[in-house]
C-alpha cells in the first residue's frame, strides 16, 4: 500500500478543513505551543516510515508515556499488578475522583491519572531507581539514547499539579499507594514531560505493531500475549470518555495525550504518531482524530 | 487451522475444571435450566462449522439479541441513531438508571438494557410492524426461516420486568422514548426471548465476520464500514463493566447474555458461539469466557 | 403579636419585589394558573387566623400532601415504617433516581417522590381502602368535610408521570413495593391532587403546632413524641436540595409543593401557609420562601 | 426543672446499656483513649453548670472546633462567605469527595471536612494570624485563657491526614483554596486539635443558646439572626448523614466530633456536651446520642 500517498492526500484533507477546538492551557507550558503545528509519521513492522508535516518537531507527549510505564511494569511485575488496578474503562473524566471512592483506591484503568499513579508507584517498589530506569526503558524501546525528561514541564505541570496531588492522596488514604506521595508525583510528572516527534513516537510504540519485539532484533519487550493484552487496554481504555468513540471511528488500538499527540498501533503491520495541538471537548487531538480516521476509512484496516 | 481438534481440546480442559457462578434467576423461566449445560460452534466465514457439547440444544439469547437490533437500526435509520444513544461504555452494571440521570436520558451504548430500549423504539419509528420485521431480519440474517419469539420466555420476563420498566419510563422522562412504553417493552421482552443454538447463533452472526455480507451469498446486510463499527461497539460495550476484562482476555468483539451464551467474531475468518448457563458475578456465562480464552491462546488470533 | 399587622406590611413589601421564578409546567393542569396570586394565612393554636392576599382561593397542594400521608402512616403502623424508608435529607433533587440505587431502594426519606410512594404503599397494606381513609383522615385533620381529591388535577399528573412510574418500578425491583405498581401510583397522584386554600392549609396542619392535637378538642392524631418527630423530618428533608438553606433562612419546619404552596410550623404558636404559584430553580415557591423569610426576621420566632 | 436529677437519671440508665461502637483509630493518638470514659455537663443560660461522670476530663474535641471557625469567619467575612461554601446537608459521608465533583469545588456545607478546610482559608485571608486569632476566639467566647492547640494531636493527625491533603489539593484544582495548601492543612489540624472537658464544651458554646451573647456579659458575638443561622446549620448539616436521625431523635442543633464529643444547643435555654470515645457506624458518639434523646425525651424541650 502506498502509505505515503495516502498520508499525504489525508492530511491536505483535514489540513484544509476547519482546525477546531482548544490547546490545553492548564499546565502553563504547554499553553505556548503553536496550535497549528500538525504532523504525522507511519512506520511499517518493516521499519519504512512515512511522513507529512511537523512529523519531526518534538512535542509534550504526556499521557501516552502510560502506556510506556504500563508497559515496564507488566513486564517486570506481572500479573499480581492487576490486584492494584483495573482493566476497564472509566466511563468518566481522565482526572476524576468519583470511581475510587466507589472503587476504594483501586483505579479502573491504568491509562487514566489515578491508575498511572499506581503503576508509577508499583514501578517504585520495584526499583528506588525507577525513574532512571523508566527513560532508560523508553531509549531502548525507542532505539534512542538521546530520549529526556523535560524538567521544565515537569516543573510546570507540578506547580499546577493539585488534581494529581488530591489523586494520589485520596489513593493513599485507601493504602494503595506505598510510598511518600511527593516521590510518587515526581515520577510521574516526569514521564508525562517527555517530548518526542512523530517520527520518534511511532518507532518507540512498533513493538506493540510487532507481538512485542523490536522490530529488526529478536528483543522481547513482552511477550506475545502481554503484547495484545496492552493493545487491548489501548482499545478500551485509551482516550478517556472518549474510548468507544474512538474505536467506532478509527478501529485502531491508541493513546492520547493533552500535548495534542495520539499515538495508534496497527498490530502485525504499523505504528502511526499524530501531532495537533488543539483538543476536543474530550481532551483528544481534534484533528489527530479525524486524521486518523481517514487512514482506517481509506486503508480499511481498521482491526475490527 | 484444525478448529475441530482446537474445540475438543479445550472444551474438555474447560469442562474438566470448576463450574463456577450461578444461572441468572430473576427470570423465572430461566431458572429452570440445567446448570451444567455447555456447547460451542464455531462456523468459518467459507461456513463450515466445527462444533463440541450441547451445541445443537436451543437456549434463551437473551441480550445478544440487541446487537441485531441495533443491525437493523443502524441499516435502515442510519448515523441519525447515534443523537439518540451513545457509543461509550458504561463503566456500571448492565441495567444502571444512575449515567441516565447525569446523561439527560441519552443511554450510554446501544447494548445496554437502556440502549436496546431506545433502539426498539427507534425501530418502532422505523415502521409500526418492527416486531414482525425484526423477526424477518433475524431468520433471514441466520438464514432460518424456523426462528421463533418464545412466548413463555416473554411473558416470564414481563412479569417480574420492573427495571425495565422504570427504564423506559425513566428515558421517556427525558424525551427520548417516542411511543407507548408498554408497546416498547413488548417489543423488548420480544427481542430477548428469542431461542438458538450455539450452531445457529455462530451463522446468525457470521456476517459481522464477513465485512457485512452474507457469507456465500452476494446479499449486504451492513457494509464494511457499518460492520466494523457494530464490531467496535462489540469489543467496548459488549459485556456491560466487564467489557475491559473481556478484550483483555479474549481479544474478540462480542456479546453476552444472561442466558448464558456469548457470541464472538473474528473479523476475516470466523463467528463462535458458546452456551454454558452458570454466570460469574459481572453476568457473563463463566465456562463461556474460560474456552474463548482458551481458544485465542491457542489460535492466537485475538484481534490485537 | 399583632400578626394581623406584620403579615399585612411584609405581603406588601414582597409583593413590591419582583417575582421571579416559573410556574411548573410539566403537569399540564399546573400550567394553567394565574402566576401572579399571592396569598398567606396564619393560624394560631388558639385558633386565630390571619389572613392577606388570595388566602380563600384553593391551589393544588401537591407535595405538601406527603406530609400528611407520612403523619396517617406513623400513626397507623409506627417505627417498623422506618424499616422502608430513611429520615435523612437527600442531597439531591426530589425526584432522583441516584441514591435509590446505591441505597438498594430505600428511599431518603419519606418526603420525596421515592420516600411517599413508599408510604402508599404502606397504607395500602395497612388498607386496602387506603386511598378513601385517606382522604377521611385529611378531611378529620383540617376539620372540612368538604375536601376532594382532583380527578383532573392527577389524571393530568398521570398523564405525564413517567418519572414516577419509574421510580415505583425501580422501588418494586429492590422488593420494596408490596402491591401493583398502578394501585400505588392511582393513590400516591390522587393524594397529591388534594386542593386547599391558604386558610384550609393553615388550619389542617395546625395539630404539629399543637403537639400533635387538634386545637380545640382533646383529639389526639399524634402524641407529642410522634409530633415533634414529624416537625424535625419536615426541618430537614421538607425542601429537597434547598432545605438547610430554607433552615438558614426561614428556621422554621415545613413543606413545599410545586403548585406554589408552602406551610411552615412554629410549635407551641401557630401554623402558616403561602401561595404563590412561581418557583425558584429548587422547585420551591419564590414568593413563598420570601414572605416566610420576613415573617421569622420580624418576628424572631424561628425555632433556632 | 431539676437538671442535675435528671442527668443524673439518664447517665446511669445509658451507663447500665450497651457500650457499642468503635473509638476512632484512624488518628493514632485517638485511639489510646480509654472507650469507657462517659461524662455531661448542662450549661444554663444563668450560668448554672450540671454534671455527671467524667465531666471535667478534656478530650479532643475534633470536628466540634469547626462550629467554632464558621461563627469566627461568619462574624467576620459575613454573608460573602456563602459564596465559597454551601449550607445544605451533603447526603455522604464527611470525608467524601464525590460531591465536590459535581459541584465544582463548592462544598456542601461548613461542617464537613471540605467546608472547614475552605472556611480556614477564607480566615487567612482576613487575616494571616487567624491561626493564633483563632485561638483567641475561642479563648474568648469559652471564657478560658488556658485553652490550647494540641501539638501532638495535630501532628499525629497530619502523619496520616491523606483524605485531607486530598480535598485540599481537590478543591484548589477548582479555585476555591487561596492560600498554599500545607498553610491550610496546618491550621485545620490545629483547630481540629483542640481539648476541652463537657464542662468546657458547654460553656464555651452557650452564647448559641443566647442569641449571640456571652451569657452574663453584653459581649455580641453574634446578632440574634446570625446566631439561628448558625444553629440552623448545625441542625441540618451537623451530624454528617446522620444529621436526620439526630434531629428525629434529639431534636437539639448540634455537632459531633470523632473523639466522642457532641455538643448541642437549647436555644433560650442551655447547651449540653457529652463525651463517650465509641462511634456509631456513622461516626457519631454511640452513648452520646442515646443520652441526648434520653435528655429531650424527658426534659420534652426538643425545638420541635
Amino acid at each position: 500500500m502506498d502509505y505515503q500517498a495516502i498520508l499525504e492526500q489525508i492530511y491536505q484533507t483535514v489540513k484544509a478543513g476547519e482546525n477546531q477546538g482548544r490547546v490545553a492551557t492548564y499546565i502553563p507550558e504547554l499553553a505556548r505551543v503553536n496550535p497549528d503545528r500538525f504532523g504525522v509519521c507511519l512506520t511499517t513492522i518493516g521499519q519504512q516510515s512515512y511522513a507529512v508535516g511537523d512529523s519531526q518537531e518534538r512535542f509534550s507527549i504526556q499521557s501516552i508515556a502510560k502506556v510506556l510505564a504500563l508497559c515496564m511494569a507488566y513486564k517486570n511485575i506481572g500479573n499480581t499488578l492487576w490486584k492494584r488496578v483495573g482493566v476497564e474503562p472509566s466511563g468518566t473524566a481522565f482526572n476524576s475522583l468519583v470511581q475510587l471512592e466507589s472503587d476504594a483506591g483501586i483505579p479502573r484503568n491504568p491509562l487514566i491519572n489515578a491508575g498511572a499513579i499506581v503503576i508509577c508507584d508499583a514501578l517504585l517498589s520495584y526499583s528506588p531507581n525507577a525513574k532512571r530506569l523508566f527513560l532508560d526503558f523508553v531509549r531502548m524501546v525507542a532505539g534512542n539514547p538521546q530520549l529526556e525528561y523535560s524538567q521544565h514541564i515537569a516543573e510546570s505541570e507540578k506547580s499546577v499539579g493539585y488534581r494529581n496531588t488530591a489523586l494520589v492522596n485520596f489513593i493513599k488514604s485507601f493504602g494503595n499507594i506505598h510510598h511518600p506521595t511527593e516521590e510518587v508525583l515526581d515520577f510521574y510528572f516526569a514521564l508525562c514531560s517527555i517530548e518526542m516527534s512523530c517520527e520518534e513516537l511511532s518507532r518507540c510504540f512498533l513493538f506493540l505493531a510487532n507481538q512485542g519485539k523490536l522490530p529488526g532484533t529478536e528483543t522481547e519487550i513482552l511477550n506475545p500475549s502481554q503484547t495484545k493484552r496492552i493493545n487491548a487496554i489501548m482499545q478500551t481504555c485509551g482516550f478517556y470518555d472518549e474510548a468507544g468513540e474512538f474505536a467506532y471511528k478509527v478501529g485502531l488500538p491508541g493513546k492520547s495525550g493533552v500535548g495534542g499527540g495520539i499515538v495508534a498501533v496497527r498490530p502485525g503491520r504499523y505504528c502511526v504518531a499524530v501531532w495537533s495541538p488543539r483538543l476536543n471537548p474530550k481532551g483528544n487531538s481534534y484533528r489527530g482524530v479525524a486524521l486518523l480516521e481517514a487512514l482506517t476509512t481509506t486503508t480499511q484496516d481498521s482491526i475490527f
